[in-house]
């Protein structure tokens, strides 16, 4: 188990590539997000980007990559919140993306002398090198148990 | 469809709400969050909160209640992104969930004189009227064609 005090600052980590296809684009979106430029290949060629990937599936994408890169697990109390998150190219459908992370913040509670908040960047890459989503996200973890 | 023009600002519309069983988090976060306090009932006892729902799952229906509000589609062009995305409260088995959200801000693209950014507002409250999630979401919507 990783504690707050094993979180190692700026030492990036990439993940597997997945490529998502126009049915995972269209099956996700159906559930979670039926615009029709996600879920209708025809009804999208009216709008300028055609059928693209909901954002909400790039970031479940990031969330799922994220884990898997993890080879021993954090001593997470709760996940804090985002920010920041911004996606300046769409996916569409053959899009190849990998995620890349590191812890770029750390600090101890100001309320919780057990715990610190650890902040990571997430971006989601593409085939073509170029960034698709990028995100932070701030989570409280506990510090090392006293002996 | 709803042009940059017709975005009304402030007024909050709300959703149905719905419950989330132990084996819809569970099934959620198998696929995209499998953290242990996520998806194992008996592992999760040794987490301060237990068993929780995956912040990506409440999100997720965020995201699907808020676009079951809308009677009319908006013109979007594209999400840019979200902002100050907070989890105040953690979502566990039984927990009923509903979606409040309005537009908080709009203004007129700089670099683009044919359309405008409009900025959501989304809570997510529980049936404890309990805010669970909330976030900003930005857009980027066509004005009205010109004739």
């Amino acid at each position: 188990m990783l504690y707050y005090e094993d979180i190692v600052l700026n030492n990036p980590i990439e993940s597997r590539s997945v490529t998502l296809s126009k049915e995972d684009i269209i099956d996700f979106a159906t559930e979670w997000d039926p615009q029709p430029f996600h879920t209708d290949e025809e009804a999208a060629k009216q709008w300028p980007l055609g059928l693209t990937a909901s954002g909400l599936h790039t970031i479940s994408w990031a969330c799922r990559l994220s884990f898997d890169l993890v080879d021993e697990p954090t001593a997470v109390v709760a996940g804090l919140g985002w920010d920041e998150l911004r996606l300046p190219k769409p996916v569409v459908p053959g899009d190849s993306i990998r995620v890349r992370c590191y812890v770029c913040e750390k600090r101890e509670s100001a309320s919780k002398p057990d715990m610190g908040v650890i902040r990571n960047k997430v971006e989601v890459w593409n085939q073509n090198d170029e960034v698709v989503l990028h995100f932070m996200i701030s989570t409280l973890v506990l510090k090392k148990p006293q002996d």
